[in-house]
Order: C-alpha cells, then sequence, then structure tokens
C-alpha cells in the first residue's frame, strides 16, 4: 500500500518544449494545515532519493514539528515515485523521458500547493542537495509567497565543477555495455556499480576518510564501506531515473527562466526570503565558496557553513547527530523570526 | 628511433611475491656525470607520463640545469616504455602483468644508478605526483644516499580518500565491456572515455573551474574541455597499463617493507635528506592536510604550499607558469642549501 498521495498534474508544457504527458507529482504530508493555511513546510526531495528520506527532519521537538506545522514533501520528477523515465507510459518511457528542470518541478509543486490546499503563503522551503536547489527555485521563482528558505548542502546554480563532477558519473553508468543507451531489458549492474565508486570519492571529505569515520559507522573496511554503503546505495535504482536527475541537477539555475532570462544575479536579488544558507564545510561539489558568492547577492540571506568533515553527506539523513542538531536548530531559529 | 636508454635490470623478485622477468628500465639523462659523480638529480616520471613530460622542468637557468647538473629521468614500471603489461614478453604480458611497488620502481631504479653510472650520492629527487611518492620512497629507503629531496602535489602514502577516488576511475574504465578483464585486442575506448572525464573532477580544483581557466588555456567550452583536455589525455593509453600503475598509486606506503614494517611514522623519521614538499593549495586528493601530516614527521622538512587554483594540476607540465616559478624557485633555495 502506497505511503503517499499524487497530485495530477495534467498536461505539463516543460522548458525543454517537450510535454510530461498525464504528470504525476508524488508528495506525502505530515500535520494539520491551520486555518489560515500559513503553516505550511515545504521539504523537497534530493538525488535519487523519495520523501522517506526526508522524515528524519521531522518529529515532535524538532523544528518540523507535525504537531505545529503542515509539512509537504514533494517527490522531485525522475526519482521513481513522481512521474519517471522508469513509471512513465510510452512512448515517454525509459530513453524517451523529457529533460525535466528544477524550475519544471517547482512550479507543478506550486500547482499542488495552490489546487489542492488552497496555500498562498509558505512559511518554510527547506532541504538538501537538490533540495536545497529547490528550495532556492522556490525563492526566486515565488519570492512574494515564500517567507524563508534554508538550503543546505546546495547551491542556486549548479557550478561547472559540480557539472564536471556528475559528467563523471555519469560516464561510469553509461561505459557499461548493458545500459544500452537507455533500452535495458535487465539493469545495467556494471555500470550503477562504477557510478556508485565514483560517487564515493565525492560523497564524503578527505577529512571523513581520513579520520576513518567509514569504519566508525560499522564498516570492517574501506572495500566493505564501498559496497555496503555506495553500491548498496544506488544499485537498486533504475538507471534512466538516475541519469533523468542527474540531467536535472546538471542543470539547476534559478535565473534559467523568463522572468530572469539567465541574469544570475538578478534572480538572486529577488529572492527577498529570510534565508540562512548552509553549505558544509568540506563539502567537495557544492563549496562553501560557491555559496557565498551567491549568498553574497541575495537581499536577506546569512551563510552559515555546517562545522562538519562529513563532505556534502553532512545533510544527508541525519546520519551525523551533530550535524542534524545544527540544521535543525538553524531552522528553528529561522522559523522564530520574522517573515523576510 | 628511441630517444631514452635502457638498463637491463634481470629477473626482479617484487615485494608482491611474483619476478618481472627480463626487466627493463627506461630512462634518459640530461647533462653530464662531473667527475666526483655527486652532481646527480633524479626526477622520476608520474601517473601516465614519460620521460618527455618532464623535460619542462629541465633547462639552463633553471633548478635543474643540465649544464651544472647530471639529471636521470627514470620511466615508472607500467608506463609503456620501462616494462610494462602492454610490452612484457608472455606468460607475464597484459592482464598477467605481476603488481610492482613504487618501492620495488626506486629499488631498480637505485641499482640503475649504481650499476650504470657509480653513482654511491644523489644531490636532489624531486618529482610530481607519483614522482612525489617515488621521491619520498626514495629518502626512505636510501637515506644515506639522497641528500635532498623535493616532492611536489604527492604524499608518501597513499590516502583512503586518494585510495577510493583511484577506485572510482579504476570502475569507470573497467565498466566498459570491452575491457574484457584485461585480455581485449582492441582498446575500451568508451571506459577509457569514462575513466577521462571521472579524472577531469579531480585533476584541476573546484576554483580553476569557478575561474573558468580551461576556457582561458584555448578551450571553447567545458565540453570541449572534457574532450580535448581529458579524453585525449588517456584515449591513446593501454588500459592495462593504466591499470598496473593506478595499482602502484594506490598501494604507495614508503613504511611497507622490510625496513619499517609498516610504521609509517618511523620511515618518515628516518627521512634526513632535507626537504621541501609542495602540496598544491587547492589539491583534491593529494590535500595540504594530508601533506602536513607527514611533514610534521620528517626531521628536516619543510611544508611549502603552491598558492594555486590549479589543483593537482599545479604541478604538471609547468601548465601554469605562476606554478612552475614557484616550485623552480623552491629547487633552487634546495640545491644551494646544505645537505641534509
Amino acid at each position: 500500500m502506497a505511503d503517499f498521495d499524487v497530485f495530477e498534474a495534467g498536461d505539463v508544457v516543460l522548458q525543454s518544449g517537450m510535454t510530461l504527458r498525464g504528470a504525476r507529482l508524488a508528495y506525502k504530508t505530515y500535520g494539520a494545515l491551520n486555518a489560515r493555511r500559513d503553516n505550511v513546510i515545504i521539504c523537497p526531495t534530493w538525488y535519487s532519493a523519495q520523501h522517506t528520506e526526508n522524515e528524519w527532519m521531522i518529529g515532535e521537538g524538532k523544528a518540523l514539528d507535525p504537531s505545529r506545522y503542515f509539512i509537504v514533501i514533494p517527490n522531485m520528477f525522475g526519482n521513481g515515485l513522481s512521474s519517471s523515465p522508469s513509471n512513465h507510459p510510452a512512448p515517454y518511457d525509459r530513453a524517451r523521458f523529457p529533460q525535466v528542470t528544477l524550475c519544471d518541478n517547482v512550479r507543478v509543486q506550486r500547482r499542488l500547493l495552490k489546487e489542492r490546499f488552497g496555500v498562498e503563503a509558505i512559511a518554510l522551503v527547506t532541504g538538501f542537495s537538490m533540495g536545497a536547489q529547490q528550495a532556492f527555485h522556490w525563492g526566486a521563482l515565488f519570492p512574494d509567497m515564500v517567507q524563508r528558505i534554508a538550503p543546505f548542502c546546495g547551491t542556486a546554480k549548479t557550478s561547472r565543477h559540480n557539472f564536471v563532477f556528475l559528467e563523471g558519473v555519469k560516464a561510469a553508468l553509461t561505459a557499461d555495455d548493458a545500459w544500452q543507451n537507455g533500452w535495458y531489458d535487465r539493469p545495467p549492474t556494471k555500470g550503477l556499480r562504477a557510478f556508485s565508486r565514483v560517487y564515493a570519492g565525492w560523497g564524503f571529505s578527505q577529512a571523513f576518510y581520513r579520520e576513518k569515520v567509514d569504519l566508525a559507522m560499522g564498516f570492517a573496511s574501506l572495500e566493505d564501506f564501498l559496497v555496503g554503503m555506495w553500491e548498496g546505495l544506488f544499485l537498486g535504482r533504475d538507471a534512466n531515473d538516475l541519469l533523468a536527475m542527474l540531467w536535472s541537477w546538471q542543470h539547476s539555475d534559478i535565473s534559467n527562466n523568463e522572468l530572469y532570462n539567465g541574469d544570475l544575479e538578478r534572480a538572486l536579488g529577488a529572492i527577498t526570503a529570510r534565508a540562512i544558507v548552509m553549505p558544509s564545510a568540506t563539502d567537495l561539489y557544492f563549496t562553501v565558496a560557491d555559496v557565498e558568492g551567491e549568498v553574497r547577492r541575495m537581499p536577506n540571506a546569512e551563510c552559515r557553513p555546517i562545522p562538519s568533515i562529513w563532505g556534502h553527506a553532512a545533510g544527508a539523513l541525519g546520519l551525523n547527530p551533530a550535524d542534524a542538531t545544527f540544521i535543525d536548530d538553524a531552522l528553528k531559529e529561522l522559523l522564530a523570526a520574522p517573515r523576510g
């Protein structure tokens, strides 16, 4: 039995010029919408994750407290629950699934909020990694609606180096002949394992490995970590789904739309939401320097690095309790502050 | 016509317990050995490179001045000139080429120096990346012989994170079915290109890509850089050669021998050579932190980071003139200083 709901968005014309026909946005809500419909928090999903992988942020006593807030986790297109290469009907299935931007994603998410729940004001959008990127998009696309954003371990626009890192994982996956340009009947497992191994160097920091935190997590050796943690993470995912989300990631840019016409400075300047932006101090692809460069152009934002050696994974799944507390504390502070 | 000489080392028993039969060490010399045989500089090769790719360091007016010094560039086993999977006779050819450590390499290099040139004292060993790792090996294995070392963009022992990065490029290469576990007749070009793309994210820093130095180098776009620079760099290499050298890199450890029995602190402490060790400030896999940790245990060494945004490539080929000058200046200073 599915533990989520679906918003049938109809035929969605995408930025790419293609149409996502019968678009389905899978989502889950936590807590209740209040009478004024102003206690809404949105928490979009990250690369390869589904709504369940954001639930570590939700709970009584936490910032995302379902006894106070109406929390909505929309699943990103391509993640296997919302419309994705692996579940979309022909002829737009599998390798023919259209390219979907995060702008496309967030616009459908807004329709969900308005059409299904009658919501016009969002107290907070927060998210990790590609979830952070969607939070930036919410702030730039709907500044009158979004009161606060708290993106962590993510940027508004994907940097060129981040793009190259993703080219690497993509090349590793697609080097497997079994991938068959996306028309595989059996999963390209060798490519998925290669994808995972490349990812392993990027997902945690040099210091994480130096301090052998992988062993402290319960893995018997570095190789045990590479197989158990990393190959385990991606082996069960659909290759086309991974590649669809990867394309969305590579092309994340809050200014690439008719509102801003590629003027990133203007798009960042339009984010009037009060913002606490949290890069991880040791993130290898969403770097502090990149985040600082963006935050400088946001009128109501603070850059607050997470002091962690967990690299990008500082924001993942609450794996490191200290990082999870750091993020939760910032969210509480932000929610207690006046709206932007 | 070959522009190098070969030292026929005979049957070399390796640390792995295998024998490299009829081992051939290709090398090239520059300048002349003086009467006291004490003007020797050794400059070992780096990953996938051959002696010609160290020649940028040599020239009149440079530290490695052939009018003053007798400079020897030994080619690393596996690099396609010295004994390698691609040139070794059966039955030890191709996928059966034995695992060779940098300790094995440096011990044969020492035999070259002693047996062919009668050299007992080395003024300086310097090198980039795996060349740096060999310089550390020289210092630890032959402390009475080596007066100075100047490793740049490398460590004495390969860090766990560095190992993981290499697992990634290896997995990308070997994901190609055409690799055939090393028994290919035609090169696994798809895997070699994937290998290159993964490498591209690691070889330069985030700041290098942020500042678009790739475009300043003359490439028309990021994709042009990935194909022209990176795929061009590795596509012509032999896959088994690359994997053989990668194994040597992953297992670089100056203490993994009967002298030090895995006691890295003791091995570092035994390097009495005067040393200037130069990590690149933005190197993503031979990090400043790792180098600092090693230098702290060396009795006569200084850690002097190269202030560069070129990442690991700060030490490559003199690509960035400012970095090349920084390195050359340090080498001059070191050569002018008393021996360690």
